[in-house]
């Protein structure tokens, strides 16, 4: 295998060793970072005199041709070499002879990975987080199509309240909001650039850190060379940001799990995302969704991973951040996957209206309204919770709903109760009071 | 044990159970935060006229005593109860009768806890950040004070190139700083009042939730109800910041015991964070670093805990979600501890001088600069390289320096090398070239 | 703080120091360990003549006092000691002046923290297989007690199969024994006593380690000493059977809090075991099973931290280690209260029978033995299966279920199928059938 | 894709749906397991003439057929399938028609992926233990090869006391060797055949689970069926056994890459398995051993990730658990790996003898030997600790070491030393007493 490092060695990596060390063939997917941030680099070794104006315009030409031939021909980015870099340096070397040996100078692998990376890390995370806003979008646009829909909302998965079914989705689409507002900061937080800060050291050429920063996009220069080879805090930021996006992705699961069993009976999932049984011939399952739920597991343990990783590393740079590839593109990849599933199940999802219908008015969802009712008649808060506490005991024995009962039942528990407690009690009042208004416009707006 | 909630029940909760499901021992710590939110939310009830003014300042009043009692003598806060919130309530019933039971009109505990905790993270967090800020300064001024000593760094614990001692200080404060960024970006993600959302959907009584939002000091308001008492997000967000900050100390600690074994012998800790051997005596062991690295396991896994506990929950509050407290405050004392020893230790530390004036010319640290002494006479970096590499093996099997080759010796590598070259591998020069000159002043100023 | 140590200081630690380093407060707990291996190290030390034997017993007298002493009124455990062996060392040697000052020859705190910790470790999974036992047992006469109730089991929380409730029992029992049997391995794992490797290296005393091991109740030694004060995977292992526990107590408390929903409604916990809502005077929630659900990730969580802690530490001792107390005193805790817990729980779970015998008839729980039917007439399995699958979908269009099709109309799918379908169907017939026979008597025996 | 289950279904799967949802290409990693497991159900259903001889005869010659002629051409493991078990399966209706599409009577991939994975993982452990078994064997020939070799031991990575360097290899062969004996817990643990189990609920045939146990080489059939579709405890194990592993080899190569930093310089590693620097010419850097601490962090959140899939998952099968194989097979390969490497790195480790003989001289090794001295002169440990303590503090100033103070100047810290002290000091002398002989001659056995 060819290496940059070869002088100093007498002996070649054993094939076992090879093959652990590699990480082409995961790295490989870094090509156009790398050739962009090299383009960036021998631009400025030129224009700082470093390498001559000509040298410089070869390996721009040939760093441009490299990057279209491989954008339609992926398949060229294979071969027996360490990692992309020595792939991209070989590949100059060939084109270009000795300017291809001059790309190097004033740069390490240490800041060109470190730079890779970060161009990457920002890419993806701006990708994921249009893909975020595509799914609120049809959260939205699923929330209006229900509008007229109620349901009952849970706290314990006990009925507690009725809700528009929009308002459900709303919440996720809230959810996913701050979400996409968490990858604004992470990329905020990473713009940066490392580039310039060699094996760790710096250099002793007179580079211009500030021109590469510029060319590749980033809000400034990260200062500390030091710092600049041996961070990898954004890549925990970006797996932070796919771990919170998995875990509100798994929340839906279990909630549309829940809800598209038997019992529950209130959405049916598409037949293009559910799967059957070998065995019984029945059988229709969630099965998109728990994979949702089941690779939330994953991609929270990524992050944990790579806090494991960096926990207890000296400065600066140390071979065991190589793992930081695998680690990111899985979590990346996973849910990236995840939110295109989601955004579909969403879009497809049947909504039970009937069986929504019959289950407001049962479960007592209205019994915090007739304590606030009682409120209104002049009770205390607090001895008002009391009664209807009481009054759903009697209604459980009898088998009935609060609504129900008649008015002599109920003003055996309090003499304030009045005919208007019927109106009070129905769904349609209740979400016409209060905050409970908004509740009704509350379709996700575009972020 | 006096509940809020016992009208619907016949049985009283077990004692085994009211222990396990208690969390007035842990949320107790709140007391400041929930008489602050109901001071709020009763001035609010007063001003919406749901219930009266003279109610609304009674209980103002009585709140703002319990409140200076509490401070006063924190062990106030004992009793049965099952929460601070019912704590509180019951203060305000004893004190005030009536109107006390009205405290509760228009809230739930869901949305109260989820206010409470928003209140102490916030505040908690930007004392966090500030003593992070103290140990960056003290982290300057360590490096001020040692602005002439020079080390060698390190890339996979191998010795790489010279820098200035002050530069390692420096780069773990460009990671602390990006620390107290992210704090920053935590606080202002989580900046939306959760009160007013009621047990999960809101209230049917016309409040003000832009009004207690102001009050307390929150941006705006959480918008969806069922979001705002189910959201934990906040939580994770700071325990992703504990957990950063953790990282970042616990890779100093290993730098730093390392430094202080007696291989290296750079620093020594003062006795005030050693500890010693009940059997050896001899040993001067550096503890406090151990624990801090040893705790950042820990915190880690608090952020793992946490988003292993939200990862399946269906909408909207269950009762999983009181671990959260426990949780949090965990990793933030260990945090809030390990950021005030790591100050005092650095402020303590002493650094062995002689000893580094040593290592500096030993162990190849200018073979880089010798490569770029070369592509300066006109090589290829990669040929530069490779002539460099096969120096140090001659070097090494002469049991030398490279600086410490005789120009005859040199030349038989490279016949570009001249006299000049022992000036460009002297540690003065090669400091005062490039981006080098950088690292000489780099001690971090305020943040 | 009188400490072990103190000679080779010229400083004591700072308060702030003080507090993060010691260990009293926690390691308290190891008393009876700390005397109880104090104890059998004097007895060897005498018969081994390292001690006087007039020393030896004198101060095993005054460890056995204060052995009983503490067992009557722990409130001894306290005052300024930097951990537990300092506190028993600093009382050995107010009572037996010189005596007490030798009890240390031949040993370090790191073999004592050592065998303490693998006692206690021993003794506490002993008593939580215990309490997994008789929860087996619980789970078996609960059982037994529901003998004759069937209901639906679920893959993908979709209806399946008919089984008998308590066979759903039996499948969390099984789980637990093999956790009891988990235990059993872990005890046999770390059955070596670390005693007599000093700091690290062992002594020069003509120490015997097999005596002390045989006094402490060991079945052995542990040979390399390096590895005896290192070690700790004996507490990773405990909390890998804690893990264990607690993530099959998860999916006990999922399964049972879907159950006790109103939708499914096969369950309602006890009083003693749920609790209300301050807003919501309807609301039972099932805590206690809430509660253990959200522990099992801050349980899983330690596991991760004490090998996020170990992972990377060199040889030998490192302070990093006396986390291990704080993580396992915690799971250990939350294990056993949950363990607790669930045994109540279980033991006044109420089963909704008449709900129950509804649901065996709904569902297409009998689809499976239908294509069985088809089978045993002659159609290959995946022939059959394909007809039923297409004979759902039409008993779905009718909203009805398959046994309540006529035969015609089941003809029209196939020519085979005849009137003794109908008993084919009928969950009786089902349960005599083939393995499932067993289903029936399978209340689980003593483990 | 031809899929086991499409009667029921209107639509077919989305392609977005078929490529998250297919397993195929990972677990067709399992083809040897799932076709030797077909033939024993097979071979089963034969006796039990559930399918006649003739059927379970020809089925039994196909599947072998396909068995060997996978066995030669692995590339025939190609096309759009599902999952393993629908490839097998297509294949067998291609070769035997409708005796083909009975394979699956009595039979759901539930039970076949759960005795799938248990046979490979049972497979995998048995080789895993056995690489490290091999490890072992390595680590015992260096030790014996360095036989002679002393060296400083650790605590708090400070000098502690003198050890023979075989006794560290020594230590780290304890920890594999309680690895191994956990593996062989773990497949003890596991070895019940899940086979027969059917979905979830058995099966109306009359079957013989015994026989397929027995034919597959299980102890026992694992009796709840339920359970054995559900329990993922054995991945669970087994990734413990791996994490377990990857821990101690992560904690040897913290060792060794402090040892072989330029300060230390204890060892060097190959050229084999070392790596160089793009930029610094002079490095060569411990590569293998930081990439096996690196992987550590990932394979100890592998089984993170699986606790947290299982954790709150009702019974019995959800698809979440498909996520166990992606899981299991980068632990085991990762594992494997490092095993492997860290077996070569070890053998053909250099160790630096002329270095090694220097340290032992120094660093204070024989303090605790020196108050052992004084205990034998008669004085209380504790109090030759105090002495001890600060003769160290004397040398300290004096930079010398114990065993080179004058005779007079130890007399003025304690009367009872004489001229005996040195030879007591002596290495030689330290490793022929007490339990310490054992350290020279504990080159690690055969297991």
């Amino acid at each position: 295998m060819g290496t940059l490092w070869g002088g100093r060695f007498q002996e070649e990596a054993s094939e076992l060793m090879q093959s652990f060390n590699e990480s082409f063939s995961l790295d490989k997917r870094l090509w156009y970072e790398d050739i962009t941030a090299s383009i960036a680099h021998i631009t400025m070794l030129g224009d700082c005199e470093i390498i001559s104006k000509e040298e410089s315009e070869l390996l721009q030409q040939e760093l441009t041709k490299l990057c279209e031939a491989i954008g339609q021909d992926p398949s060229l980015l294979t071969g027996n070499y360490e990692d992309i870099h020595s792939f991209v340096e070989a590949k100059m070397i060939e084109a270009c002879g000795d300017a291809g040996k001059k790309m190097h100078t004033a740069r390490s692998r240490n800041d060109q990975v470190a730079v890779d990376m970060k161009l990457y890390v920002k890419k993806s995370l701006t990708e994921l987080s249009e893909l975020a806003q595509q799914m609120i979008k049809v959260f939205g646009a699923k929330g209006e199509e229900m509008a007229d829909v109620l349901m009952p909302a849970y706290t314990h998965l006990q009925r507690a309240q009725i809700v528009p079914f929009s308002y459900v989705l709303d919440a996720y689409a809230a959810m996913f909001e701050r979400d996409v507002k968490k990858i604004d900061q992470a990329i905020e937080l990473m713009d940066e650039s490392p580039l310039g800060a060699g094996a760790l050291a710096g250099t002793t050429y007179e580079i211009n850190r500030q021109q590469t920063a510029s060319l590749l996009g980033f809000a400034g220069v990260q200062h500390n060379t030091l710092d600049s080879v041996s961070n990898r805090d954004f890549i925990i930021d970006a797996l932070h940001c796919c771990s919170s996006l998995m875990m509100h992705m798994s929340r839906f699961a279990e909630d549309f799990i829940i809800y598209s069993s038997q019992e529950f009976n209130f959405v049916e999932l598409s037949d293009h995302f559910s799967t059957g049984s070998s065995m019984m011939p029945q059988k229709k399952n969630p099965d998109a969704l728990e994979l949702i739920r089941g690779k939330a597991a994953k991609v929270i343990s990524l992050l944990n991973a790579m806090y494991g990783t960096m926990k207890g590393l000296p400065l600066s740079y140390n071979k065991d951040m190589q793992e930081d590839k695998a680690i990111y593109f899985e979590a990346l990849d996973t849910t990236t996957a995840c939110v295109k599933i989601l955004t579909a199940v969403t879009e497809e999802l049947k909504v039970n209206e009937d069986r929504l219908k019959e289950t407001i008015h049962e479960g007592f969802l209205n019994a915090t309204e007739l304590a606030d009712y009682l409120v209104r008649k002049g009770l205390p808060f607090r001895e008002a919770h009391e009664i209807v506490g009481e009054m759903v005991v009697y209604a459980l024995d009898k088998k009935t709903q609060l609504h129900e009962l008649k008015l002599e039942e109920m003003k055996q528990f309090s003499a304030a109760i009045q005919e208007d407690v019927y109106t009070a009690l129905h769904p349609d009042t209740i979400l016409q009071q209060g905050i409970k208004k908004d509740m009704l416009h509350s379709h996700v707006k575009s972020v």
